[in-house]
C-alpha cells in the first residue's frame, strides 16, 4: 500500500498531538479540555442524584451525554439549535453515541440511583469531534466517579473498565488514522471505532462516503483503530494517574 | 459455538420469511410493501425535478429518506413525533443512515437535476425495521429510475448497483441472522450491514448494548451479515425481473 | 333531477366498493384496514388503563383519535407534519371529529377509567378519508371493547350503539353519495354526515366550495347521506358478525 | 314543544343585544367591535397586496382569517398559545371556518391580486364567539373594500353577497337561537350555521354533544338559524348604511 | 435648551391624556383598559391560589406578566407569535420588565401562597406600550388584591406602595415626556422609568439609539420622568378612590 | 458611606482580574476570550458580507449579537435551550443588549452592505456575564474590523469608538463595582451600564431587585460605573495595541 504525505506531515498511523487538561472549568464534578489537534472539546461532567422516571426503583443509574457545537467552531458560521428551534439529526446521533459509548465502562448497580450527564461541547472543530469527546469525556466521567466516592454516593465503583475513541479512514487508498477536516472530506471511506481499555469493541461504525468497501480494507481500518485507541488509553491512564 | 434454539425455530443463519410486494402504492412513483417476519415496512419513492438549493447548478442529482413509525406499530403506543412537535434522535438516525445508504448505488451526474424521495414507514415493527426499510427501499428507488427512464428525465442510468441491508448479533453466545424483536432485547451485540449487491461494504454499524465484543465476534458477524444481503439481493433481482 | 355520468360509472347514490379488514395489525387490540375504493385508512386501536388527569376519579372512560396521512398517500407528496414541528389545521380539525364521532356511540361509565386511542392513518388518498377512518375506526373500537370485556376491564358495554360516515355532495348540480377526489376538487357543496347504526345524526358538516346552496339542496343531500350510512352499518355489522 | 325559561329571559327564539361598532382602530383598513351580549370580539380587516405564493401570477385575490382568544376572555384564565408555542387544534378550526365563511361573498377577480386578513380577536367570551366573528368580521371586511375602491386598488366589487352567522342548539328538548356560555355548556346538539344576505347556505355545522339528533330536530334548528342570521344581516346592513 | 413643537402640539414635559377604565372586563378579577393617547392596553389581573413549584411551601406568594400585541395594533400588520411558534426577544423582554416591575410593591408574604397574573395586551400601540401596560396594570392589581382580601385569601395587605411608569426621550436635543410613535422613531436617546408612588426608582432602562448620551442628559431625563410618574401616580390615585 | 468586606477581598470600587486574550479561536475573524474573575466568556465575531433582507440596498451595514450559557456554565447544570426547543426570556434580552451596545461605535456606512455577528458564549459563569460579554465582544469585533480593511471590504473605518460595560450594585447598602455572583445573589440594586471609550452612556439599566432606590443611590452607581468602564476601555486598548 503506497504512503501519501499527510497535510500535516504525519505518518498514516499516527496521531495528532492528544492533550487532555482536567479541572478546567470551576463547578463541574469532572471537566476536561480535550484536544486533538486543532479540535478542542470541553467535556463537564454533572453529578445529578435520581434517575430518570423511566428507571425509578430500580436501583440502578444512568450515564448519558449530549454534544453540541458553538456556532464559530467551524470555519463558516452554523446557525445555533436553540434559535432554530429544533436539535439537527447529526447532533442526536453523535449525543446517543457518546452516551452509549460511555455507558460501556458502567456498573449501574455500582453507581447507585445517580445520574451523570455528559455535556462535550465542540470550541473549535478540525475533524474527529465525537472521537475526541468520547475520549475526553471519559476522564470527566472518571472525575465525576471519584468526586461521587468521596461523597460516599454510590454503593460501589461504578467504573469498570476505561473508553477511548478514534477515526480511521481511506484516503487516496491509503488507511489514515485520526483525520483532520481536510482529510475527512477526501475520505472514501470513514470509521469511527471505540474500544474499552482492555482493547474489545464497544461501537464500530464505517460508512463509504465514496466507493463501497470490501473485508480486506474494513480489516486494515480496524488494526488501525486498535493502535490509535490503545495510545489514547494509555495517555487517559498517564492523566488521571 | 452452541447453537440456541431460535424463537420462531429458525436456524442461526437463516434469514425470516421476507416478501417484498411491489406497486403497493397507487400514486407513487415506485411503492413497495416489504415484510420481514412481522416487520412491515411501506417504501414509497417520489420523483421531484430539481434538487435542494445546496445543489442547483451542479448537474447532479439527489437522493434522500425519511423514515418513521405509524403510533400502533409496536406492542405499546408510542406518541407520534408531529405531536410532540419534534423528530427523535432515533428516527433522525435511521432516516440518515436510510438516505446514505442508498446514494452508494447511484450516479449523482446519471441522475440529473432530479430528487428521488424515499418514505420508509413502519406499518408493524417486529426488529430489523431499518434493514427491511433499506432493502424495500432499493426496489421502489428501482421503479422509480425505471418510470423516470421511460419519461426520459434522466441523462444516463442512475443506479450503479443494488442495495441490501440486514442486522446480526450475538444473543446467548451465538451469532444471530436478522434478528427479531425479542432476540434483539436480548442481544449483547447488534450490527446492521449494508452491502451491495456486488457484496461491498456500504454501512457496518455495530454496537456492544452489554459486553464489549473483540474482533473474532466482529468476523463471526461480518461473515452472516454478508450471506444474508447476498440472500436477499437475489430477492430483489427476482422481484424486479 | 339529471343524472351525470361519474367518473368511475357509479349512479349518484352508489358507494364505492368498501372493504373491512379486521386483524390487520399483530400488536393492537383492534385494526381495521379499511377501504373506500381508492381510499385505504389503517384504524389502530389501542387500550390504555387510566384516562387523562382532567378526567381522573370521575370513574367514566375517553375515547380520542389522531388523524395523519403519509407523505405519499397523495398524488404529490406532502411535508410530513413532524418534519414541520407542527400540526396542520385540517389535521387537527379531523381528528376532532373523528374523536367526536366515535365518542357518540360510548358509554363512558360502562368503561370505566380506561381510554381506547384510534389512531388513523391514511395510507392512500381518494377522497373520503375522514368519512372512511370514522367508519373503519368503529370496528377497531369495537374489536377493542370485546378485547376488554373479554379481560374483563369494564364494568359494562361501552358500545351503546355504532356509527358510520359518508361524504355527499353537488357536483355539477347533481347531489353524489362518496365523492373520489376528481369529483370531490369539483363540488359546488360538499358535506360530511355521520350517523349512528340506529338512523340519528352525530355530526352534520355542510360546506359550500362554491355557489352557497339553498334548503332543498340540503335536504336532498341529508337523505343521500342516510342511505349511505344505513349500507355502511349493514356492512359493519357483516364484518363483526 | 315545551319552551324553557332561559337564563336571561330571552325567548328561545331571540338574539342577545347585538352591538357592532366599526372603526374600533386606527390603523387597520376595517375594524369592528362586535358584541353578541356578553361576547366581544375585535374583528380588524388588513389589505395587503399581493396573494400567497400559491396564487401568484393568477390575477386572483385572497381572503383568510385568525381567530385568537385573550388569555382572560374566559372564566378561568388559559394559556397563550405563543406561550405554549403551538396553535391548538379548536383555534385552527375556527380560523378556517372564518376565512370559508367570508370567502363565499366575495370575487376573487374583482378584488385583484390582494389579500385581506381578519383578525378576530375574543376579548371577552360568552359562548358564540365563532359566529360573532364572522358577523363582526362581515362588516370590517366591507370597510376594507370601501378602503381599497376608494384607492382604486380593485378591478371590480369584490363584494358579491353579505355573510352572518349564529349558533342553534338543544337545551332540554327546546331548540334556542344564539347559545351563552351557560347554555352551549348543558345543550345535547350544537350547531353553527352561517348564511349569505340572499339567505342561501354557506356552513351548517352540527354536532350531537350528548344525544345524536333526528331529522326532526335539525330541521327545526335550521328554522332558527335562518331567521337569526336574516336579522343579523338586517343590522350589518343598518351599520354599513 | 431650545423648545421643539410636537406633532400633537404638547409641550415638552406634558403627558399625553391619560385614561384608566376599571372593570372593562367581566370575569377577570381586576381588569383595565389604559389609555396614553392613542396607546390602548388591555390589562387583566387573574388570581389563582397556588405558586409555581419552586416556590412551594415557602408562604410566599408570585406576580407575573404577559405582554403581547394584537396583530393588527400597528401600522402594518404584525405575525402572531403563536402562529410563529414561538414569542420575540422583544415580547420576553417587556414581559419580564412588567412582571418585576409590578413585584416591587408587593408584600409577597402578606400575599400568602397565591399568585397574580398580568395579562397586558396591546390593542392598539402608538408609543409608550410598556409603561402604559405597568401603569395601568398596577390598577389591575389593585383591583385583584381588593378582591382577594374581600374573599380573605391573603394573610396581609400585599400592596405596600403602588407602581407608575412612563418613556422620556432625546428628539432633535430636546427632552421629551412620554413619547408618541413618531417621536419614538426619531428618539437619539429612549428611556423607560418605572417608579413608586414614593418617588423611588423601580427600573431605568435608558438606551442611546443614535449618538451616546452624556451625565446632563441622563439627569434631564431622570427628572423629567419623575414628573410624569407623579403625575400617573396621582391619576391611579384618584382612579382607585 | 460604610465599607463593607467583600467575600474576594475587594474594595468596592475594584474590579475584579480581568483579561482578554485575543484569537482564542483558529476560524472566527476575531475572537477573545475574556475573563472577569470566575466568568469566561468566548467571543466569536463573524464577518459575513451581506446584510438581512431587510437592510439589503440600503448600502449600510449591520452588527448583531448572540449569547448563549453552557450548561454547566453554572454552579448546578441548566437545561440546553436547543434541547427545550425555545430561547428563554433571559437570553433573548441578553442577546439584544450586547448588539445594541456595540452597535453604538459602528458606522454602518463605513462597514458597507456587510454583517458581523458576534457570538458570545459563557463557558463559566461567576456574575456579571452580559457586561464581560460586552467587553471582550468589542475587542473580537475591532479584531474583525482589521482583517476586513486587510481585505479592503469596507469603504471606510466602521469604529467610531469603543464600547465596554461593567455592572454595579448595591449590597448592604454599600455600592459595589462589578458584582460576583455570590454579592450578585445579595444585591437590593443591580445596575448594568455600558460607555464608549469618550465617557458617554450607551445603556443604563437599573433594577431594584428588593428595595426602590433613590436618586443618591443612582448617582453614586453611576460614578462608579464610570471609573470601572474607564478602566476597561484603558485594558481593551493596551490589548489591541
Amino acid at each position: 500500500m503506497k504512503v501519501m504525505a499527510r497535510s500535516d506531515g504525519r505518518s498514516p498511523d499516527q496521531l495528532r498531538p492528544v492533550t487532555i487538561t482536567r479541572n478546567w472549568l470551576a463547578h463541574a464534578e469532572g471537566s476536561v479540555l480535550v484536544e486533538f489537534g486543532g479540535t478542542k472539546v470541553l467535556c463537564a461532567a454533572t453529578v445529578e442524584s435520581g434517575v430518570p422516571r423511566w428507571r425509578k426503583g430500580s436501583g440502578l443509574g444512568w450515564v448519558t451525554a449530549e454534544y453540541a457545537m458553538l456556532p464559530r467552531a467551524t470555519n463558516t458560521r452554523g446557525d445555533r439549535e436553540s434559535v432554530r428551534g429544533k436539535i439537527g439529526g447529526r447532533t442526536h446521533e453523535i449525543s446517543r453515541l457518546i452516551g452509549r459509548s460511555l455507558r460501556a465502562c458502567v456498573d449501574y448497580k455500582a453507581l447507585g440511583e445517580n445520574s451523570i450527564i455528559l455535556d462535550c461541547d465542540v470550541l473549535q472543530a478540525d475533524g474527529g469531534t465525537r472521537t475526541a469527546a468520547i475520549t475526553g469525556a471519559y476522564v470527566a466521567l472518571a472525575d465525576a466517579v471519584a468526586w461521587m466516592r468521596k461523597k460516599r454516593m454510590c454503593p460501589g465503583d461504578p467504573l469498570v473498565d476505561s473508553v477511548a475513541a478514534v477515526s480511521v479512514g481511506i484516503v487516496g487508498n491509503t488507511p489514515l488514522l485520526d483525520l483532520c477536516y481536510v482529510e475527512d472530506v477526501k475520505a472514501e471511506t470513514d470509521m469511527n471505532v471505540v474500544m474499552t481499555g482492555k482493547g474489545a469493541f464497544v461501537e464500530v461504525q464505517g460508512t463509504a462516503e465514496g466507493t463501497p468497501f470490501d473485508r480486506d480494507v474494513l480489516d486494515d481500518l480496524l488494526d488501525l483503530a486498535a493502535s490509535g485507541c490503545a495510545q489514547l488509553t494509555e495517555l487517559q491512564k498517564t492523566v488521571l494517574a
